[in-house]
């Protein structure tokens, strides 16, 4: 049941807007955390890096929520559940300095360890709602 | 295995701070909505209607997540997984006011419909952790 990206929200993927992320815990439990997020027309794209616990719940169940807020209004926002449908780490560095480039204006991403390797997520829609 | 609430993000309870509730959906796959939150000095609060989807979901499963981050920077935030140990409509209805206040600055919650049951949750804290 694939769904589309909301039109009437597409301004958000250019804004600093904060996606919070639901995986799944090996328990089946949630975890959530915020992510800098990106729309590629089709998929909604994360970038993480390898041995997260946010890789490891995608690896294990690639079912995902997310929420993302107007960063100008709190009371408009919306709600997408979907899949990962793809893991890979071709390009996930170019992705995560056009990232930084978004969020913090800079060509490079600045807090990069030495040992990390950067991981890219595609998650394709199945629901998405909106409020505002 | 019980874990405190971080004492160094105790002013976020009086900031104008939205939380990210993870809850799980009839299939397991996890659900990602804004909500207003307060903090009772031992569990964490929220504030919902019967019949609402995150509130069939947290009755039918008590796990959730949440990640709450600082209005004022959002490279600071902490994210707390636990359980709902009470769910009652006792005292749910002051404190949806008491919320519309901290968010809002209004005595009495605005948006309440007519036939509207408010509900409140309580969560257990069973992980705790903070960034920045």
């Amino acid at each position: 049941m694939p769904a589309a990206y909301p039109e009437k929200f597409k301004d958000l993927v250019d804004k600093k807007s904060f996606a919070h992320l639901g995986t799944l815990m090996p328990d089946g439990s949630p975890q959530v955390t915020p992510v800098w997020w990106d729309f590629d027309g089709t998929h909604i794209l994360v970038n993480s890096a390898r041995g997260r616990q946010k890789d490891k719940n995608m690896r294990r169940d690639p079912r995902v929520s997310f929420e993302v807020s107007d960063p100008d209004n709190p009371y408009r926002h919306m709600e997408i559940r979907g899949r990962v449908v793809e893991i890979t780490e071709e390009g996930a560095r170019d992705h995560i300095d056009k990232m930084a480039k978004k969020y913090m204006g800079l060509d490079k991403y600045p807090l990069r360890k030495a040992d990390e390797v950067r991981v890219l997520y595609k998650i394709a829609i199945d629901h998405a709602q909106t409020m505002g």
